[in-house]
């Protein structure tokens, strides 16, 4: 029996990873992350757009879970609640991916085009669960500004959980940060 | 005495909005711009770096208020009221150029570039607020979460405001997203 193999996305994704770290994205080639992984460049193009997509594969994936968290919460659940079981959502989606988390958020933190390619991640899963917040009934304000809770803590809590060297859990930090939330919100 | 002429700054960006919205953001020139405000291309670049940042104009000044406004919130303020403290202080710069802001939404909203370019101050907003929060007491992850908070409000708020036929204050708009926000948060 045969050593197990990760797949022919993982072993892309921890190529690129490894040389975005090693010599910068902007330097790295798809040629050089196709060899490095031991594949072609036409492997490469069937998994990945371009080399930008390797560092944000999976997150319509995010989004769709985050989405149907907030479409499967019990008819009682009040608008925070809803935040939370998206956020949850988030974090066994995260957790999947610990290991590269950290190296990716560096990266993505050095490159102005990563960023701004984050951000626009980030305003698609807003208009996503607002619409999802919208048919669980909240206004056109309130499912707004809850699906922006959301991300706000998301992204606090993604930062915090990717440079953490003691492996504690996303959902940690996300419940913490949506603490903080709560407690500056009655602090008028 | 001749008729009041609006500064050479306000002329370009008349004139740049106007062709922006006639022709589209990606169709107007530098040189265009100028010609319609009856200026040279060389006053244009004494005012603004590029085409793009006539758009942006001012966004270095109101964070600057916003910061401003968290310094000089009384020694009893909590969080909150330092959240609208700096909201109070958006809203004064945004009545003084109403006049574009619905103009410049739709601009704005019209191109990927533009709206990465938006989310890009936006960071830079967050950071400087949250600096400013620090400095007034607030933890870390306190100060990062209420600037972010500040934020999503600002954000939501302009958006309503910048839409709006009836010509309601941006202070009404903040303070009914604020409202729902505490409502939110509270809601667990």
């Amino acid at each position: 029996m045969g050593r197990w193999q990760p797949d022919a996305r993982t072993r892309l994704q921890e190529a690129a990873l490894a040389l975005y770290g090693e010599r910068g994205y902007e330097e790295t080639t798809v040629a050089e992350i196709a060899e490095r992984a031991g594949l072609t460049k036409r492997t490469f193009f069937r998994y990945f757009a371009d080399k930008r997509e390797v560092l944000f594969w999976g997150s319509e994936l995010l989004e769709q879970h985050m989405v149907a968290a907030i479409e499967a919460a019990p008819a009682s659940a009040s608008a925070l609640d809803m935040i939370g079981a998206a956020l949850d959502a988030a974090a066994e989606r995260f957790e999947e991916v610990r290991e590269f988390a950290g190296m990716r958020h560096r990266i993505i933190a050095s490159s102005h085009e990563l960023q701004e390619r984050e951000l626009i991640k980030a305003a698609s899963m807003a208009a996503a669960m607002t619409a999802a917040l919208r048919a669980r009934g909240l206004g056109d304000t309130a499912a707004a500004i809850a699906a922006r809770m959301c991300l706000i803590i998301m992204q606090f809590a993604y930062g915090q959980w990717a440079g953490d060297a003691d492996k504690t859990p996303f959902r940690q930090f996300a419940r913490d940060a949506l603490a903080q939330l709560r407690e500056i919100a009655a602090s008028g």
